[in-house]
């Protein structure tokens, strides 16, 4: 497969490909399918975004036909059928079963774009410009979004300070003894803290990209109870956890909060099409008309897919507990690894089919997803130092095809260890023979 | 046509649908139909994203089939074989015949997004924050592009101060006698004009949303000479006047220019789905891997689209050629209204397809867009009080059809004034009467 | 004693004139006169600017001789004869016997110009905008200094976002169990911990404003160790706590650290002069001629007087051993009135003649100051919400003035608690009657 | 004269004392003597901070007779007897004679912290951020005042990006035929300027720093009207050329406005002791109590001769008369050198005793200072490339010392013409040679 022309006329900043050098071709389901017609299995699942696997039949027919019949593509925040379509199901399918009111803003279609307005929303109702996120959050790399975005490497690249945004730890940065929710309260509470009153605090349940690093539903009930107690916003940025990648529709579910702020994305248009979402409690919509605007907020194609997605998955419980099912296969799996390998220093974490791998050798995940795409499985490492290999399969993924993908990973993580203690070995061998 | 819940449901935020307030259902080329089956002319065209029309047959075929296939929807930044094909037909279409080299990032699919890195990359590259912008400039609504974006509509709605721009006056601020660049070059060459030193330059030839200003070729020159002579990079921002729509694929062709970064998205895809994209000079790819990303900025339909355009619209120059023509219809158009009503405060001002009719009365423009829509043609306002008539009509519009909405145009200019001087007599004989 | 011109003329910004409402005429060593004649043991020391007492006699006629003499007042920072005497001494009393390098810079004579060198030198450095502040710190409050400055009340009256500042908990923020160094570490080496990398870390051994919270020697070495791991410099901020206050004349030698840089002011002319200096590493001193001037940086007259003072109190160490005796009779004091009220909640805290009485009721310490003001005794509150009663006699008070003064605050604790007792009794009965 | 210890001791911040490398070691009047016995006339005065010249004997007395009887010398902002009378006297001879009413407040002894307050304070009545400033302004280096001083050298020596202010041009700032204001007002009442609604103008009436550029009393009555107009304060920087400098006590008395804040310090004291205050339209006194505080506010050696200057200067108008007598003879001297050298491209300006003789050649400023110090006369340079000579003699000066150090000057300017003069010959020749 020809890669010449990305080396010659794409930028430096590409990154996927060069851990997956090969040229896609096509995909269906949780299966990627390259130029020379060899099969991968993906459990990256386009960072989240696929839930519902590539090319999902359902929303394609959807999307074909509605090309056919010339409807309206780009559609700005005019009205259009589609779009009319999407918000009634919207409340019909997620709003009216939970007895929710939330006002719905469509951003620019990006995931970044939905959390810039999220905290714009947020600093004008409050009048205050301090806002609240955790380490290893990752919220986007717009202006906005990458100053609550912890991560150093995306930082450093703006080539300006960041401001208004204080980091707190997120629930067990100190280990499972420290109460990460005191610090912060302790911190809210005193006025000579340092800590300029916030707005709103912003949080993912589970981290996707800060290594899958999974918030108690207990933390989460405390960070709402400290929010309205210091009159802070609760901005929940689903993007990466949301459309049920832990099971239920929204990730914070069964910590029974009620963000005033959610963010959605990635899998929201079920297809893999740009389209985001910010919802917020009605009496919080203090937007002037035009105030934020996007040239493809009005992604109408995205609307359709999305459409059919809600309508399919999600008018009853059945797919969240087909997801939790799956975790468990997924779970029990990776759970087996660990202790396979007793003193490989290895665990596990995660919610519903977003698990992750821990190593505390910082180049174990990269050489398993390495040895794994060798053997034909897409996956990808996450956290500050990439040591984390991240479980994303699609939640439509068959069950053989999960299993098939556990086991490459079995194989590789073998390999990997295998060569570690022979390198130890080696090493010992090597200082022995001194 | 039931608009309902768009009110209970979307945001206050919303902004077309107030000023067109029916349900767009399908679309084809230049002309728009509601769901009561009522045609519009469209001299909107998506704010500029609709430079080939809706719907435009060879890029919908060249979709379905596409998906089809199952070719890959979503990629992040794996290569695809649809995203090869379009760097071999960029770089063939665009790059070789203009004897150019410039390395394309493909950053999230906003222009927005692409704004955010360019500005990052030049920073990045001179290790330096500042950065210059203009009067009336829009560069989008995330917090870096933010920053360089003038109107204070969006400006304020951030909540948050904006740092590292300045801004500058554009060409023609003053009115014709002041040359502006000579303002910029003294605040440059004093080291205690308060200017710290910039980056870079952003700016549009053409600005759109800042009520089609133009700079002049001369101006765009000068500004390229400052920047060299500054050690400032030059970055044009072509995402509303690129892609044809001032009659050359890059709207500073003219001017002989060569920018050290360049923005496109709106028309790129050239169907209306979202996808952007930054030029830079291969010198100044400083990039690390990885360190700007977006979740959809391998959405491979618009691959697909983009690379079907560039194919058929800009291989030779008939199509340049035949937009300049439409250029003098809409202009000798634009300008007899002008002299139809000489004590009516009317000009014109733009470039290509890109017209603006400007009034010195703020509600002028508003109230012919109202007009024109009531009879059939849909046109939006710009400028910092919204005072100028905007024409963005596609490139690929039917003569007739963009003749009918320049007669659109006519009526309702008519009535505007006429009501204008009813409105006139009435106070007077009002006052009169006293 | 007529105030009404201060209250007619004066803005609402005054303070102290609030708590101690009478006109002050004259004063010497630790005893303040009103314009009736009444006096006053004064225990506040010009906020720890008075170490050797108010009028010094010494000092005074040192002063007096060089005014009559005709002596430079205004020097700016040209050379003058008292200046370089100070030079020297200060090389000869403080630097060499320690053996110690350091390069001095005159700033602008008050505590916050030193700070805001400090900073600035720190950032020219390292090449990085950020620092690290701690909870409770109080470093000065204009713009620069403010922004490391953690009290609300000053942050918030700054109308401005602070940037460029992460505050970190101080020593036993978290109570005696959590190790806060161990915190700031894990968020130094975690590069996605949303912590910019820092230039430096700014800190006060004993934070005066900030409530008398006393680091401890192994935490002062452990933030030296980690600044050095880091590559952060060290800033002790030794405004308040140094020039003896705490005994040795550098408030951080019994940790036995060398900070890069060192910020002296406030009692550095021994006889409440504006004066301000700010030491370095002479490898730091990477200063362009004149980049950080002020005009009143060459204050001669405190030249003359921080001569005397370095000459007259520190070729020796009897006067630091003399502070530490006095130390001790204080604390034994405070002590003692801890233990007489074992439900009252009392405790204490301090280095040197830098010592807190602290309560958990916020209204305490305020009443116990009002009552002391009536029986004679100037002395002051701290921390963020006034809780501790701050003394700082002068180092030179006599020892039968020092403990008439706490002679003054045993009566006036006393006083308040059987108030407040009273008042508890008197809510019984009320709530008793119903 | 031994200068070694300022070289080995010294930071490199060092400015002056490399102008002007000797010893001093008293003064009076308008006469400076080195160590060696060495009389120079002094046309520096502290940089403005000496009007009333070096140790004037009537402030001596009064300072001695204070010193004697143990008066306060540092008292915070507690009253004192010094500083009762210190505001009486303030209202009696400045305020009540004008019929102004303004609020005082005595922020930290230095300018910068002067401008600090009253930034602080317009942001909080404003409740919005940006202030206005101008091109070559000089406003202090603090962090606050850095952000609306103009000069490069001191912007980046900060290591931070500024923000919150933006630069407009001062009055000249583009030649005679272009009214500033205008381009002020234009991009004010634009709200796509780019430019973020100001709380406040901050403006020195002469730029001292920024090279004797002195503003038309139109300009700043038309300012006034502008800042009335867009509800923005008016703050008038009057640390330089305030206290009787420009003639009148206020610089911008002869323009008839009324500014909301002013600012004094620099000879307000009268001795050259630190000292400055916030002048605030009552109204506008929204402080908190301690909200702006600094450890030396209090500095009552500084009140006592403050007092003194008033009471003796200012009670009538003859000091001021006297300035504007002596103002005609340094402008009639500076004005035959220009006119003596007609080809040299010289120029006066300036008002009052602030007098800039101004050449295109950016060293012939500081040559003719260094020639002029080896005859005996200490002046100084200013400007954004020292581009300046700058007069600042004391304002009580004899006429007969005042005309001798004219003298020198004609003499260093005629020899430095001369050199140069010869330097280009001798170009000339050997080109010529060739």
């Amino acid at each position: 497969m020809d890669l010449k022309i990305f080396d010659r006329l794409e930028s430096e900043v590409r990154g996927y490909i060069r851990s997956f050098p090969v040229v896609f071709k096509q995909a269906k389901g949780a299966t990627l399918v390259d130029e020379t017609g060899r099969e991968y299995i993906d459990f990256f699942a386009g960072a989240g975004t696929l839930n519902y696997g590539h090319n999902n039949p359902l929303f394609k027919q959807k999307l074909v036909e509605y090309l056919e019949s010339d409807g309206i593509v780009h559609g700005l925040d005019m009205a259009t059928g589609a779009k009319r379509t999407l918000l009634e199901t919207f409340e019909r399918v997620l709003l009216k079963p939970r007895n929710w009111k939330y006002t719905l803003q469509f951003t620019g279609p990006t995931g970044t774009n939905a959390v810039e307005a999220a905290l714009k929303l947020a600093r004008q109702v409050k009048g205050r410009p301090n806002v609240i996120s955790f380490t290893h959050g990752f919220h986007g790399l717009s202006g906005g979004s990458l100053a609550v975005t912890a991560n150093a490497k995306y930082r450093e690249a703006a080539g300006v300070s960041h401001a208004n945004t204080v980091f707190m730890p997120y629930d067990g940065y100190f280990g499972p003894d420290v109460d990460t929710i005191v610090y912060l309260e302790r911190m809210l509470e005193d006025r000579s803290s340092g800590l300029d009153k916030p707005a709103a605090v912003i949080v993912e349940t589970v981290q996707g990209e800060g290594g899958i690093n999974v918030a108690s539903l207990r933390w989460l009930k405390e960070l709402q109870r400290v929010c309205r107690a210091h009159d802070m916003l609760l901005i929940v940025d689903d993007i990466q956890a949301g459309c049920g990648r832990t099971g239920s529709f929204f990730s914070f579910e069964p910590a029974g909060i009620q963000p005033d702020i959610i963010t959605l994305s990635k899998s929201l248009s079920g297809f893999g099409l740009p389209m985001s979402l910010v919802l917020m409690k009605p009496e919080l919509d203090v937007w002037q008309p035009g105030a934020h605007t996007g040239t493809f907020r009005g992604n109408n194609l995205a609307f359709v897919t999305a459409t059919a997605a809600l309508d399919h998955y999600w008018t009853n419980a059945a797919f969240a507990s087909d997801t939790q099912r799956k975790e468990r296969i997924a779970r029990d799996h990776l759970e087996n690894i660990v202790q396979s390998y007793p003193g490989a220093g290895l665990s596990v974490r995660g919610r519903g089919l977003m698990q992750g791998l821990v190593s505390q050798d910082p180049t174990f995940a990269s050489k398993v997803s390495k040895k794994a795409f060798e053997q034909g499985l897409v996956i990808e490492t996450s956290g500050a130092n990439d040591e984390v290999l991240k479980l994303l399969p699609s939640l439509t993924i068959e069950d053989e095809q999960l299993k098939k993908g556990l086991e490459i990973i079995d194989r590789a993580v073998a390999d990997v260890l295998a060569e570690h203690d022979a390198a130890s070995s080696a090493r010992v061998l090597k200082f022995g023979n001194r």
